[in-house]
């Protein structure tokens, strides 16, 4: 028997990218007050990363023009490292002014070329060029960089995303000065055999920096896909409380896996997240009252399994 | 690396039970015509088996009231085999009078006491003499027999199952005639860790018989359940159109994993099904059509992954 528990390791990261990632994709401006409610919530709950906010132009994303009165507003609490999501060296000057209210810093763009040009209006080859400009300057400012590849596992537009390209910009990522590379499964189009094969060769070639794998389960894919990344030894995920946000095409799908799922999961399995799990369905609850609407979330309509142990 | 792919088995057989287990979940009696219709739908899609009603008292499930004039309804197609559960021999009795009309028995009970007392006011005891004499009466009648152990990997009401306790009544089960033995999930408390070590000892000590794993998607980890009990070489697996069904407790939380969902996961993972993907979404879509309202199966809402490899 090849025992899939062997190769778990005993606890991961997560990194909760609701606040930034959930929050974009809210079609009603969220209040900033709110925001720094839920943000503070979630770093009372254990959870060591958190993804703030996004220093984009206003114009392109106004849910996130308040990104400055978010990061001065939240409490920062030992142990919970900051990041903002970095579009441009803009971007990075803006968030800079603000340097000690966060710890690292993160940039994307797609493994798939259709993907990048709708998303960001640039070819690869061009944000590449950008990122390898700003990258080092966040670096120079004291910044942790994660360099995020959407779409590593497919596109909705060109189908298969070869493996080898998703590689050849991760390499680049890491020579201009990520600190780690997050894998991402941008409108859930990854299976576990996929999974398995991809971080079999991305742990044994980019073991010098943290890989990361950030799920979708717009399939419903998104834990059996956790399960595959585990079993390579992948320590370390994103995913969003209230299984807020993700990329939602076509409209109706679900995107990030839920954070509450995911820890609920790895928890029953034994692996450690440090997360306190009521606590973070507090947060989740909080959130679907405050955006007054029922949230995908499964361990929050269900409850956590040993709520039922009565 | 222990490999996850190499246990995995070339194909899969798939119960459907949205007929049976969905319907019977349903607030509003469905009309006869509609379910004849679905049936219909399910049989042409290249599902073997489905699960097309239960012969239990009328005033006990008046949805399922009806279960004659849907078995004489349906459509028959070769090489697809029609299971009627059963609940006593009262049951079995009425079922047979249309023997033509249906190949398998289902029966069930659950594992846990408090679950199995609340289900059908019995103790697991009194369930098992009455089987014991119901399922060889099946069997003389020519039908293939399904014993199906509900809380297998957890109880709303005790919390932990001792996997022995499962094991014992699968064995009083097998013995009694039964030709393939349900394991299920009632209220989605099984994690990927517990489901390996479950079916790495049900298919070495159950080898004679079909070992079938049903899971529910409650608290999200369904298919990540289903990824771990074929890598223990499960073939046999249960689940419901549209996610249609399951015990939905509490309120508001998901039960069965969505057939599409499974189908989705493991065609993409190079296991066949025989399954006709969209034919199938075709169902569970007239079903959401007929019952008013979105369904829960993930690639309903978001299609399959190569419909967007355009």
């Amino acid at each position: 028997m090849s025992d899939l528990g062997d190769g778990f390791p005993e606890s991961i990261r997560i990194r909760e990218v609701g606040p930034r990632d959930g929050f974009q994709n809210e079609p009603e401006i969220i209040d900033t007050a709110h925001k720094i409610e839920l943000i503070d919530l979630l770093t009372a709950t254990g959870l060591e990363r958190i993804e703030i906010t996004s220093f984009v132009r206003p114009d392109v994303i106004p849910q996130l023009s308040d990104a400055h009165d978010v990061l001065a507003g939240i409490k920062r609490r030992e142990g919970v490292s900051f990041s903002v999501l970095i579009p441009n060296n803009r971007g990075l000057e803006i968030a800079l002014e603000q340097s000690d209210r966060f710890d690292e810093t993160n940039f994307f763009l797609s493994a798939s070329e259709t993907h990048n040009m709708k998303n960001v209006n640039r070819s690869i080859e061009d944000s590449l060029s950008h990122l390898e400009d700003t990258i080092p300057k966040a670096r120079d400012a004291g910044k942790r960089c994660e360099g995020v590849i959407s779409t590593s596992f497919g596109c909705p537009y060109e189908g298969d995303v070869p493996r080898e390209n998703v590689f050849a910009i991760a390499e680049r990522l890491i020579a201009s000065g990520c600190d780690e590379i997050g894998f991402g499964d941008t409108t859930g189009m990854a299976n576990p055999v996929q999974v398995r094969r991809f971080f079999e060769e991305a742990m044994s070639r980019f073991g010098d920096v943290e890989v990361t794998a950030h799920f979708h389960d717009t399939r419903g894919q998104g834990l059996a896909n956790v399960l595959s990344a585990l079993a390579e030894g992948v320590e370390s995920f994103e995913s969003s409380f209230g299984e807020l946000g993700g990329c939602v095409v076509p409209v109706g799908a679900t995107g990030n896996i839920a954070s509450e799922d995911l820890i609920s999961m790895v928890g029953e399995m034994g692996i450690e997240t440090g997360v306190d799990l009521p606590k973070l369905l507090e947060a989740s609850a909080r959130a679907q009252e405050i955006l007054g609407r029922p949230l995908g979330s499964h361990v929050l309509k269900a409850g956590p399994v040993d709520w039922h142990r009565e």
